[in-house]
């Protein structure tokens, strides 16, 4: 018999992702941050939308926008952000979302689709505030004193006073109602080339890695550059930069084939021009799905710190600022991307690790969670150009709404 | 005939160095920025002294301090500055004025001393405006343009506005006399170790170094450290961070016996803990007497550019921003410091070059100059906690005035 139920709306999708791209525009992508005029007529938006999918909207007390439906059946979960990383790409959060809705149009309405699409918009995604915040507070894991702490860490102004200028203070924080949803499911660009490079559509997230963090501080002996000799120097500067470069060195022989690890931020202090630096930071990031290889690197920087502390030119110290927790996405979530992968995108996709966080990540604390990446252009990812093919938006539309019916039980 | 003439009283040197101590006073040392209240008044009470030294006081356009005799004979130029670093010493700057002021009064008044000691305060020689501009500007190397642009390093305050609040808004710039002087003799402490290790009490100055400054820019591929593997990563920071090393490798071989080279400021671009650094920017100083030396050392850096360029994996680009002018101290008055260590410091002196920039270098321009460097303790500089044994003081006024008399022919 054939499918008589509706397809999706390859041209709907693409005109609401680009309706988000008009609200607050940047060149070709977005400067939407947190709790900024654009971010919230972009949650105005989805709200004003919700009902013609089947939803009631709220806008909760820390900026969640979420969709419920009264359809009886089973309910999945879906979403991704709204808000941008600052003068960024259109699709990080917007194509999660909007395939969300488009989900929701189609199933919730239809009583011969089992089950509804609920929605979310998880707010602060990226960090502007803080670590997650609106998808850990309706996990429950944000206290009253973790919003009092927040401040937006390019003005540094208070989430308690960007929450009273959104006319969000006071509101109820939505938390999730034990046993409501089967799952959560999140689709999001790849952000890096894997899939491209492959001639791949569809990347079935088996995890997402986890992100240790650290600072490691380097001091040595603050003197004028010009009336102290070469030999008698204890320059912070030249040890942090040596212990780069013996991490670039060392790391690999240690590393899993996934392992990535950075140097984002570099500080020497006084940073003056003349005067020798007495003390240097740098954060270091190493991400990985494997707890036990993070592990083997955090021994091997001890060893390195503990080397540097025996030549005696200066000392040096290790600080984990973050550990990693890797979330698992779950096994029949990804078999149900793997069949929809087959049925709609002629079977090209591969499962891969997430290098990135997501919501997806908290979420999968709580309840059965999967993603699946559509193909980003050159890997570009937080900047301006980001994009994907708009024949890879719509493939990746029409799976997502089948790996949902299968979820919901209705293929 | 022994000598009935008047001795330097060193009860007299140290008041007067802890009077100035006493103004803008932080922990053991001293916070007196440029045309700050604290710095202010300090010239003010320079200029109050001066009439007991036998000299006319006058606080020029720029800030400059200068106290003019009218004695007949040959003069000799002698000062140093007030102003200091943020949270610096009490002795860097203060101590060439007060053994001036010391010569001043001993020679200036007394019929039966040949010639006079006049004085300069140089204003800013610490560079929170500019470079060297107090006795630039007497040497007539600052126009009114260069006023116009100079801002507070530290506030972004204008040059102008300081000026104004200063009360020296309008006032001439005092310039050179051709032929006036006989040459310019400046005290300091030796801001290193030298002179303590080596157990003697003066240091007589061959030549103040030149600086040379480099900005050395590196351009990567700025890119999501979490989906962006290893063997695809263009990192401008590490790229950075073994350029600072191959440097530490390779200038040795190439440098002469007193070479200094110095990375004092590092910046990565963006700087976030969870971006690859698109760009890298270091400061990068180098200082030698011998301008050859570093010709050598500048083209290694642009075969290491080259080398970075040629293997593909970003560019990186040098950029000259100061070029060095080394400065030869006048041969007569290195000899007059070593005749006057032989008499007044047990010949405890040694001949050596200043690693660090001083106003005689401006004044070497004009008329023959001379340096005499006396202990810092550790070789601690720019710090509140810099220091020199009062005994060292002492000597180190004797040794100045002595010098002062021999230069004008008085003994």
């Amino acid at each position: 018999m054939p499918d008589t139920r509706a397809q999706v709306d390859g041209a709907r999708v693409l005109a609401d992702l680009n309706a988000l791209r008009g609200i607050g525009a940047y060149k070709t992508g977005v400067h939407r941050p947190t709790f900024s005029e654009p971010h919230m007529r972009a949650l105005e938006w989805l709200a004003e939308r919700l009902p013609e999918a089947g939803l009631s909207a709220t806008i909760d007390g820390i900026g969640n926008v979420l969709g419920t439906s009264r359809k009886s059946g089973p309910k999945l979960l879906a979403g991704s952000h709204l808000e941008s990383q600052n003068y960024a790409g259109w699709l990080d959060g917007p194509l999660g979302v909007v395939y969300a809705l488009e989900a929701a149009r189609i199933i919730n309405s239809d009583p011969t689709e089992r089950g509804a699409v609920e929605i979310a918009a998880w707010c602060d995604e990226e960090g502007h505030f803080g670590h997650f915040l609106g998808s850990r507070s309706y996990v429950g894991r944000v206290t009253e004193a973790d919003i009092d702490a927040a401040l937006d860490r390019t003005s540094g102004r208070t989430m308690r006073e960007a929450l009273r200028d959104a006319g969000l203070a006071g509101r109820t924080r939505v938390t999730a109602e034990a046993g409501r949803h089967v799952g959560y499911l999140e689709a999001h660009i790849e952000q890096g080339r894997t899939l491209e490079s492959s001639g791949l559509a569809i990347g079935v997230v088996t995890s997402i890695v986890g992100i240790w963090q650290y600072r490691i501080g380097f001091v040595g002996e603050q003197n004028h550059a010009g009336t102290t000799p070469m030999g008698m120097r204890k320059d912070a500067g030249l040890a942090l930069a040596r212990f780069c470069v013996a991490i670039d060195e060392r790391f690999p022989a240690l590393s899993g084939p996934r392992t990535v690890w950075t140097t984002g931020r570099i500080t020497l202090d006084p940073g003056a021009p003349s005067i020798i630096p007495g003390s240097a930071d740098m954060l270091f990031q190493i991400r990985d799905e494997d707890p036990a290889v993070v592990e083997r690197l955090e021994n091997l920087l001890r060893t390195m710190t503990d080397e540097v502390n025996h030549q005696g030119r200066g000392s040096v110290t290790l600080e984990r600022l973050r550990t990693g927790v890797p979330a698992m996405m779950d096994s029949t979530f990804q078999q149900s991307i793997e069949a929809a992968s087959d049925a709609f995108a002629d079977g090209r996709s591969m499962r891969m690790p997430s290098g990135a966080g997501h919501d997806a990540q908290i979420l999968a604390t709580i309840m059965p969670a999967g993603m699946l990446f559509v193909p980003s252009i050159g890997g570009i990812s937080h900047h301006w150009s980001e994009n994907t093919a708009d024949a890879d938006i719509v493939t990746g539309a029409q799976v997502f709404v089948d790996t949902c019916r299968r979820v919901l039980g209705g293929t």
